[in-house]
């Protein structure tokens, strides 16, 4: 996948704000944040979303969702509060396709959520 | 929890068009849709949000995540597209403190989510 941004990013070939990383997972900072804390949390392995995930994905997924209250912890938005998010395909809005959370805090979050 | 609303969902004390329920998670039609597909994604287990979730919940939370795709595929909405979030505590916009996923769908979603 040397086209996807984010595998780049992983393997190091692409700069980016690292917060967080592991033998499977990634987070970085989203380069055109949408609040004042806006991390991007990321497979190593190339998903392209949650349309295609399957039930094999079912533990990094899980383990994906547990790092972001983690991190919101690390960032210190757990008690103010956050909103973590994940587009698929166009309608969701999806710009890049390696599956990736948003975890927004900082600010309140409206309502609805685009 | 009489008092949560969801958990009194779950245990048919409340009513609500389900869609989906198994012997962890339960899905049914959000009550004020800000889509014109708009489900919640629940665990029947009372946990409060992401914030506090903890590695014990990752398997439950990693399929909350494979059923959204499969539910978005079940509503004709997964080649379309879709978006997916949690919102945890005040600056989330949390209303009911029993963890859920809204999973939207059938209109473009706009940028930022909230």
């Amino acid at each position: 996948m040397d086209s996807c941004i984010f595998c780049r990013i992983v393997s190091g070939e692409a700069p980016a704000q690292v917060v967080y990383e592991d033998d499977e997972l990634f987070a970085f900072e989203d380069r055109h944040p949408a609040a004042p804390v806006h991390i991007l949390i990321i497979p190593r392995r190339h998903i392209v979303n949650l349309a295609e995930a399957t039930p094999d994905d079912a533990a990094l997924l899980g383990r994906m969702a547990v790092l972001a209250g983690e991190i919101a912890r690390r960032q210190g938005i757990a008690e103010s509060g956050f909103r973590l998010v994940t587009n698929s395909g166009r309608h969701g809005g999806q710009s890049v396709f390696h599956l990736h959370w948003h975890l927004l805090g900082g600010r309140h979050l409206g309502w609805p959520p685009g």
